[in-house]
């Protein structure tokens, strides 16, 4: 299973030259996994509330082709593999209509635990709703 | 009547003391804008491609309450004044929950001819589609 | 006196016409500001420590001319009115060669207590520096 | 050779924790792209009148340490490999009082004619001052 959630292109989102700046792609990765969290019952509102942070550890990415304006971007989030207190993410931004992939992502978030700002095993409960986003490997 | 769109207070949006930093309003503010011209049926890409722009002249806010992470914005947007070329906006960021007003801006943008870098007579179609929002004066 | 500091126009505040996006001109605004405490010996941060904010009560903003990649803004501040607890500030973004208003910020901030969530009176040893940026009426 | 530039930490830069939101880093990483050309004296707005972009095609980045509000990071950029349309580029964020790594880059840009919507070959004149900032192996 994959968590998908759409997001159009806007004008605050382009450059100069009528597309996606880069540094945008990477507000629209947080709001992705922002809303995986929402999906997930632990919004980050509740989540630091509790003390709870999961900063991004590494970010790889490749830009495969240019976003426009108008465009929208269908945001595909998997988990590739979960730690104790990691979870390794693939995320792809694919145009809606003509299926092209934009950007994908390879990232790694982790939990913390903010008062004690140490690593923070992750519940069981979490675990088990997060689990049902792990990539099938015969996709891979 | 008036243009009605909500949005989220996401993450990117908040400060260090957890709420909506004022510059992030003002995307808020353009994102409101650039959707309602979709439903005028003339959005921002193919009203670029017709060398038209409508950049912001001046704005007015004031910002009443602060807004907080998760927290959903209804943003409402009314004509206050329609010109030949220009057109005076009321746009409020109202707490979708508490109904508690957010923020108020009035702000003007003019219709410009990007190629010949004048001001530009908005059409008597798109006139007629804006002069539905023109705030009652009733409830002014 | 006045509080000046430059900005150079960058590639990310530029939008698709290749000038200055506004929202953009809120960050630099906000950063004109931060600046200023820190001349006035009382840096963001430690301000934070100390319990204490400066939120943004309302902004009046006239974008006079457009600004473009590469060029310089002297951002220019001086204070309007001192208040017990508030400030209202005139911000100016002139370019640096050709000495054209790009954009006139009227706007005020107030200090809070953070940990009160009440408005705090200026400390006599702040106000003192503050006033030193009093604008001459002469030259209003 | 390196190519050596400061940044502060600011208010804008900095999430709810108080602490640098990754996609910022982005940002000042551009900025850093962008103050480079300028001393290799191809500033990006008349790269762009020359119908020259520079597109990111990918980009490896670790997050090894926060950055607070008010620290000064020391952007550090050094050529990895240099092809004829391309150059990889390895770019580090260093706090300028404790010396400590905060983020490292690795990331690819591309020379390519906006008219052409093709890449472009480095001209001869560019790659040579390119080159001053090869990472020496043994340093590796």
């Amino acid at each position: 299973m994959k968590f998908i959630i759409d997001e159009k292109v806007k004008f605050k989102h382009c450059d100069t030259a009528g597309i996606v700046f880069y540094p945008r792609y990477f507000e629209m990765l947080n709001d992705t996994i922002e809303d995986w969290f929402d999906v997930l019952a632990l919004p980050f509102n509740e989540m630091h509330k509790a003390n709870m942070g999961i900063p991004m550890v590494n970010i790889e990415c490749n830009f495969k082709q240019t976003s426009f304006l108008g465009e929208v971007l269908q945001k595909e989030l998997s988990v590739i593999k979960l730690g104790k207190s990691s979870c390794a993410l693939k995320i792809e931004f694919i145009e809606k209509k003509d299926k092209s992939l934009r950007v994908e992502f390879f990232c790694t978030i982790v939990s913390i635990d903010l008062a004690k700002k140490a690593s923070n095993v992750w519940s069981d409960e979490l675990k088990n709703k997060m689990n049902k986003y792990i990539e099938n490997k015969d996709n891979k």
